[in-house]
């Protein structure tokens, strides 16, 4: 296909001097781009698809970027990315130094906030509105948010506090897909879906002329008071309405493919006083049948073939390998209780929620709540297994201290992608968790490098330490083993040259790394020994007597360096009267950009080589 | 007053024992008791005088602990304790060793979780009830929430998930006193107002004694489906209800004051199947005129006359500085906005919110959404300045990487009550933000010790830092000065004898400790210098080259030793090839009990006396 349109399109301006009549073209010049893109790169597929007439219709109707557009995660982000300026670009979706797959104002000035975790878009859209209205602007704030974030407790927060700014200029659209990242959990989407399936779509068109007529002389007031009228009507046909409720206006459910119902659409809600709610529906995968088909496999995908829309078969990994203990443990262990919020897939619980749905709970994009919601679970004497991303995890950090560590209730909480996720980038990397569970009393965090060290830590903390444990462990697979290992079940193991006065101090994945750079290092000559840490938080003590006669200390973390475990381990060590050279390898303060987690290790020198080049120039 | 039937309770069972005629004196001892101690300890007195028949009802009604209640937050628990054989040790409430203000396990089976932060409780109680079903349990879970707590996110979590699980023996019930802590927000606030303002009360009782009559033999299926259709009648005359949109049944409202019609209602809430919630309307302060004519004063007050009422008169503090600091520099800078969560009143900005209602935005209990909100106000060029508890701060740890720290917007984030806050103990100190700020890149945190350096800190964080501040201050006043002391500006400070070979490394208010601990020592011959940092995170690189001739260092912190300054500072130290002996003082491990600040400084060795016998004992 050759894009002629899309080609021409630097700006949104140029999006609005667009012919009607050539807009579904531009929508599938916009389609086509993506589904070639993705299939080369991987990326959020489905949820983009369904998002390109909304996304050619918000660049028409509003005036990026003085009417500010905050999009929810940016599962649907592309389209906009591609009507301001970033068309030529887009191969680069998701590679290292390319454009990323999330908002990123870097990237453009259409992008207003980076974004990446879910929910948060009403709150930043209401508070650039009740800014606007202080600063007497007349621009509008729009949030563009799915039904899945509409799980989350924050979209509450704000639109309950939004329905109280009766003139702030903010939209909200709701691009419903009923789909969510996987399948949509919690009483309101039955709501929604109620709301979708209603046959009469909401006719705006004679309302929008009669005011167009009208405006901008004496008519905002009048039209105002008709579009109101209309809109009082057709919510007394759907009675209760949740939106309503929380006070704001309620429009909808529209076509969320008809272009000109869109247009219309969202032109009316510019007219009405105070926040709206403009509910679309939307098709996930729309355009490209293999998404259509089955949209949750097509969510997030690796790169796939465009004509026959194969996936590649996925790799053996943690997630896989956790979710298959799981599911084996829970035969076992009648009390075991999986927790996911709306991760499912991701996390390999698949067959555990098919074959135990009774002790399967997936609370929806609301972290928040399945902290206290385990902590009950556990009060009724069984064991909760809280399943969850690390960068998730980052929303219940209050409830992970004053609803389980406090408690002191048992309570498994296993984190995966922790450390370096790679594509997604910044606003999803899981290296902050072990920082902030430094802090956090009365926990014990794992951090096994092998299945077999996940498999030890799980049983461990099933049936032999009191209190919530934490076990975190990567995306992908497990590193090449040393010849000789054998799973240790301690709290630290020691390899190589026992009596070497160099150590090694790392854990988790990296240490696969680090096992490589101490082999190569002994073939020249240098002798050092690797103190690997099982578990993490707190230091294991012992783990300090293995350095007492070492000269130098390098370690090696996956993970941020302020607040995290090197630094715990330099303070023990100095409170023990150890002071070897300490040379300490770890995130800085920044926030790690999107690659190949094998190119960001590299960057950072966490990799085999990098490690080489810390040791050798530290000799 | 005697306390004749009170004195006789030991246990819920005993509750139920009492005749129903003398259920109103009991009331009265209980009230007479709560007020009198809380006028000699402080307390939480208004919220805890409104919930007094309620409670009696509820233990009449449920057979704690098998049925589980779960008191949200704790601010109405004082009934509940006296009820579960709490009345003698009562004198000692919020006292070091004493009884704590809240719900804690560790005093009572019947206090299922520890409780201080707001909004979790149906959270948990949904857990208990998930857990109950797979075990087969028949047992209820009951949660007791406040309409204040309403406001935050995971309460719609909660019931989204609660409204799904259509045979959970879940009942919420809702003490909607329309105050909350000050005054209400959100719109969902005004919808209640609403409902409770309706003249007639649900008159539950007919329909109750039929159900009665019939059960447990055929009736419950019968009595369901009355209470069905009565429920429904009243739901049409109320139109939308949030609530039922949820999927919760919803019954109400109740008079909170009327120990019959509340057994009534929960009785007949026990039949529903599945979750309800009961609406039960309650006067904060009920029963004591003082409180009932200001709430809001006396929602959490000091100790106080009985007889007048009269409250002690605030003394300077912290939070009143920086409250009129703020006001002050807002009518210089028009671009600055101030947003709070309910908490205006304890953090100074009473003035500022009357002076300036259009740059004023308090969210309600909503920290999660504060912090996106205040992005998008930073997005829209104001300046906001979001003040908040550290202990609530916890609740928008992810907002702060990624709604803040991420972005680079200008936001300062004001943190009140950072540091040891005393009586409310474990659920209530904020030791744990420097630890997860120090995980946070992009972030400067400004711990001040004295009034000017707060303000320096903040007209730094409004006119010199780039991005995102941080200005953390204690409960209370600042501390003792140095006589020649001044106002640096810088990042931080040496006290003392710069040639000495002994350092003190510290920050915030104990600071004021240290410089005592410092002067009696060079009374007594002993040269030392105290490094005070004003930054804390990131450490200062130049504060490092202060100890670089320092055989010595003891470092004094009033935050969690894991992932600390003090091991962030530990750690800087041995990169840069100082190792001189280092003794880390700060909060370990566990949580900090209730007790004075005073007492809890010289428990951890934090005061002056602790810090010099540090000192002494490794000379």
């Amino acid at each position: 296909m050759n894009h002629e349109i899309l080609r021409g399109i630097k700006t949104p301006g140029d999006v609005k001097k667009i012919d009607e009549k050539m807009l579904p073209l531009l929508a599938e010049e916009v389609r086509d781009t993506i589904i070639s893109t993705v299939s080369k790169t991987g990326g959020h597929l489905a949820s983009n698809l369904g998002a390109v007439e909304l996304t050619i219709a918000i660049h028409k109707v509003f005036n990026s970027p003085d009417d500010k557009i905050i999009w929810d995660v940016g599962h649907q982000v592309y389209t906009h990315k591609l009507l301001t300026g970033r068309y030529e670009e887009f191969a680069t979706l998701r590679q290292e130094g390319g454009i990323s797959g999330f908002s990123r104002p870097n990237e453009s000035e259409h992008d207003i906030v980076y974004s990446g975790h879910s929910s948060v878009s009403i709150s930043t859209a209401l508070g650039i509105a009740a800014a606007n209205k202080v600063n007497g602007k007349k621009d509008y704030a729009v949030a563009v948010i799915g039904d899945g974030a509409l799980t989350g407790g924050l979209v509450y927060e704000a639109l309950n506090n939004a329905g109280r700014m009766k003139d702030a200029r903010l939209i909200i659209i709701l691009n419903d897909n009923g789909m969510s990242i996987s399948k949509n959990v919690g009483h309101l989407a039955k709501r929604l879906a109620k709301m979708r399936s209603r046959s009469g779509y909401y006719k705006l068109k004679a309302v929008t002329e009669k005011i167009v007529s009208k405006i901008p002389f004496v008519g905002k007031k009048i039209a105002d008071e008709i579009f109101r009228i209309k809109t009082n009507v057709k919510n007394m046909m759907y009675q209760s309405n949740f939106f309503e409720d929380m006070g704001v206006t309620y429009m909808g459910p529209i076509d969320g493919h008809d272009i000109p119902q869109l247009c219309n659409a969202l032109e009316g809600a510019k007219i009405i006083d105070g926040p709206v709610l403009v509910h679309v529906n939307t098709v996930k995968g729309k355009g490209y049948e293999p998404a259509e088909n089955n949209p949750s496999d097509f969510h997030g995908v690796p790169a796939f073939d465009y004509v026959d829309g194969a996936l590649p078969e996925p790799k053996e990994n943690f997630s896989e390998h956790f979710g298959e203990f799981l599911f084996n443990q829970a035969a076992k262990d009648k009390r075991i209780c999986a927790i996911t919020a709306a991760m499912s897939l991701g996390t390999g619980l698949k067959k555990f929620s098919e074959k135990y749905p009774d002790r399967f709970f997936d609370v929806g994009i609301a972290e928040e709540h399945a902290v206290p919601f385990a902590l009950g679970v556990s009060k009724s004497n069984m064991v909760p297994v809280f399943v969850v991303y690390s960068t998730f995890l980052q929303r219940c950090y209050d409830q992970l201290l004053h609803d389980c560590a406090l408690q002191q209730s048992k309570m498994i909480i296993a984190v995966d992608r922790a450390g370096v996720v790679g594509d997604d980038g910044e606003t999803h990397n899981g290296i902050y968790d072990t920082a902030f569970f430094n802090g956090i009393p009365n926990i014990t965090v794992y951090s096994p490098t092998y299945y077999a060290e996940l498999n030890n830590a799980f049983v461990n903390a099933l049936y032999h330490v009191e209190g919530p444990c934490v076990i975190r462990y990567p995306r992908g697979a497990e590193p090449e083993m040393p010849e000789d290992y054998v799973c240790s079940g301690n709290s630290f193991d020691v390899f190589g040259d026992e009596n070497a006065e160099i150590a090694i101090v790392t854990y988790g994945r990296i240490f696969g790394e680090s096992y490589k750079a101490y082999k190569r290092l002994k073939s020249e000559g240098i002798n050092l020994k690797i103190i690997k840490l099982n578990v993490v938080v707190p230091i294991p003590e012992e783990a300090i007597n293995a350095i007492r006669n070492v000269r130098k200390v390098f370690m090696f973390e996956e993970g941020v360096k302020s607040g995290g475990v090197g630094e715990s381990f330099a303070s023990v060590m100095l409170e023990n009267k150890l002071d070897p050279e300490f040379y300490l390898t770890a995130f800085p303060d920044c926030f790690v950009k999107q690659g190949k987690t094998e190119s960001i290790f590299k960057q950072y020198k966490l990799d085999c080589d990098g490690m080489i080049s810390t040791v050798k120039e530290n000799l």
